[in-house]
């Protein structure tokens, strides 16, 4: 489908782009070819000589919405001429008061001037459409304004700007320079030129094949920044997980979020520490009278662990033994070894020692934190255990992919660059080749929406608010 | 307190003004005298050439908001310079991505860079002390955002445009030219004059007395056009009350909006019909086992009664007998006579009759409604019929006060001026008149806020949402 040769904005669409409810002011927005008239059909403005002929774009106008004479409200109007505005259309602007009665009654008569109401997201759709913005911008949008935290907010922001657009084009373009390159070999293939261009397509082969897996290897870990780093919290019965888990909601001062859904009740917290979210998953409960961690092994507490990617294990720190040490160390000896999970061993309740037995750090060869849960103590230590974890995952450097649909797409274009190596190394005919370089561009070409179906369009605009 | 002397924009205050939650944009506004130099410390203007020394009032710039090179969101600024602003002080409003992190941290940054957090109603107080409108307009404002109704929204509409004030203006006049008049009667007391000073007198006291009563009176219809006109819903069990309003919901097409907090286990449900708020009062389970009439003597019952603007008297049109309507007619016979209520006679259960007994209507001599609430029939001819009752009320013919705080003020207004009257029937000197006139121009005063305390402003400004 070549969605650009739709005609979007024959019709003008209308919605309260503010959040529901009520509040001081509220901001109704039009969209479309008749925007202007629309609005101006019902707006008296304080200066009697504007009209829709001398209207300016980008300026506030003071006046009543008004309604056959009515007058339904006191309004700020801004005009955005075509196609300097969010959707590239004439936009419309209605600043008005919060309540909920005036904004549907200036929706209503907007609707019966000739607008319609708009699809959630279609503001979006229209700014793709229009060209202002590529695919991977829209659902950055999406993603910023669902951003709770500041990583979050950082990567939706970067692939608002273009971060992630910037990237696959780099992509694309060398893709197209890898079929010219091919082209060549064809049009030399009787020559001694051969050598020469092999070794480009090799290094031109592992660029991509490097690039992408970069951009599929950060998709990990930008999913977990956007619905939080999963950390469980495991250890014995009554080594005092859920208070561990009091003491950190009350103790750090960053926290400024509670997300909804995640009740206390469903053993899952999401807390942003220093602008990173976590996502704690107590097991406890899960293991009852079981009392030896050997034996952990109950299926839903694996689970737990395997969803991780950092476990805090609790001990009590006034009965632990060096067989405690060794069997955490045993048990946890994969992760471990393959260092696929980061492992916080915090040792609690050094309120009932008189001094700290420090020879267990050493024993443990890990990142260890003596903490009294009860009494809050040293709780900021482990924040920042946290916190130094996360910042080895170095995600502030390059683009990161936190979005699905693209790391579908990014793995698809990988499979089909190893499809490109293995015909290339077996001297399979430059045509057959050319399908999978096709293929690779056409997976690319799906991130940015310069391919894209009205199917794909309707779930990734759907998923927006009304208004946006 | 001379709160106008206070110099209340020393500081420059900051709150979102759209209501809370994530949506498409939200808004930050700044007021104060630093609004503009703390906005442009984190603005970078797509344009930029714009500077704090250029920019111009009422236009919107493009542009980042940002923290120390960190981009926060891409934001539309305007600024509107004083006195041209809603409080008259410079006014920046920040339209942002309506993410709450993004909220948040703008508010955040603000804060830091020297704004604080405004109270609730803080805007709309700096409006009313930099004198840009009057104490009613001010709570005018606060009861248009509240609006639920098309009824309730146009009474709080006149008075932000200043119904009340005009009103008040005018019969602060008055009592002005009153006092001028006592003033010329002493001057002129050694001579012949006063006869005709006499009839002007008594000409202003009748208007004044008037012209309070008026206003007084329009309070009781401009209280229940705020919270619903109090209908009670009345009659034996089994007769279909619950069933009546049931339909009630669901045939009104003109119903928009259940009010939070009233849902139906209050027994109280609150409708919107043909832009009037109706507060429907279920009695049922009232009575229970009680099944005559006469003995509805139950308090509460009667208390419901009492509340009532309008009582719907449901009876079951197949079992109706001469004696139940006669009964009818004496247990209601206070209010028939003295008119305080209006009552509509609903004949439910149409569908259990061949035809319908038309003779009851002439029986009744009151507004008679045949339905059947089981199968949602002549409902809408219930609707008219309530309808009808309210366009007696004839509200939009003038100033309707609603608010109980001019309700009280005028009341003392008027007391005063009776005492007014009644010291100069009776020959009281001038001067100790004049002290009621004083008195009567003071409550007037504080509806319009020319007096004014901490508290009483505290009060109402206090009751405004965040951001206004």
């Amino acid at each position: 489908m070549n969605t650009k040769s739709v005609s979007y904005n024959q019709d003008t669409i209308v919605a309260i782009a503010t959040p529901s409810g009520s509040g001081a002011i509220s901001v109704v927005r039009l969209s479309g070819i008749a925007s202007l008239s629309i609005c101006m059909n019902h707006f008296k403005p304080v200066n009697n000589k504007l009209t829709i002929n001398n209207i300016q774009s980008h300026r506030l106008y003071l006046g009543y919405f008004i309604n056959n004479e009515n007058i339904i409200d006191e309004v700020l109007v801004s005009y955005f001429k075509n196609p300097t505005s969010y959707t590239s259309e004439d936009v419309i602007e209605i600043s008005c008061h919060g309540s909920e009665y005036i904004q549907q009654k200036i929706i209503e008569i907007l609707i019966n001037a000739g607008a319609r109401t708009a699809e959630p997201g279609e503001f979006t759709l229209r700014a793709f459409l229009n060209g202002r913005m590529d695919l991977s911008q829209a659902e950055g949008v999406a993603d910023l304004i669902a951003s709770q935290s500041a990583s979050s907010h950082s990567i939706a922001m970067n692939q608002m700007r273009g971060g992630i657009s910037d990237k696959i084009s780099d992509l694309r373009k060398k893709l197209i320079d890898f079929a010219s390159l091919i082209e060549l070999e064809l049009d030399f293939s009787e020559e001694d030129v051969e050598f020469a261009n092999r070794d480009q397509f090799n290094k031109l082969i592992f660029e991509l094949k490097e690039e992408l897996s970069q951009l599929i290897g950060s998709f990990s870990m930008g999913n977990v920044i956007k619905k939080g780093i999963p950390v469980a919290i495991i250890g014995k019965p009554n080594v005092g997980k859920s208070t561990l888990l009091n003491a950190i909601l009350n103790e750090e001062k960053a926290i400024v979020s509670h997300i909804p859904g995640t009740t206390r009740d469903t053993i899952e917290d999401t807390f942003i520490i220093d602008g990173y979210k976590f996502r704690f998953i107590d097991t406890a409960g899960l293991r009852e009278s079981d009392d030896v961690i050997e034996k952990i092994g109950i299926e839903r507490t694996y689970d737990k662990i395997k969803q991780a990617t950092i476990i805090l294990y609790v001990c009590d720190i006034s009965s632990i033994t060096n067989q405690t040490v060794e069997s955490v160390l045993e048990e946890f000896k994969q992760y471990l070894q393959d260092g696929s999970k980061h492992f916080i061993f915090v040792a609690n309740k050094i309120d009932e020692l008189a001094e700290l037995p420090s020879h267990i750090k050493e024993i443990l060869e890990l990142d260890t934190v003596f903490v009294s849960a009860k009494r809050k103590e040293n709780i900021h230590l482990l924040a920042d255990s946290l916190i130094n974890i996360v910042k080895k995952f170095n995600i502030t450097n390059d683009v990161i992919v936190s979005n699905s649909r693209h790391y579908q797409a990014l793995v698809n274009a990988n499979n089909a660059i190893k499809q490109v190596e293995i015909g290339f190394n077996n001297d399979v005919p430059t045509d057959l080749i050319a399908i999978d370089i096709r293929q690779a561009l056409h997976e690319l070409g799906t991130i940015t929406g310069q391919i894209s179906t009205d199917e794909v369009l309707g779930n990734i605009f759907g998923k927006f608010c009304i208004g946006k």
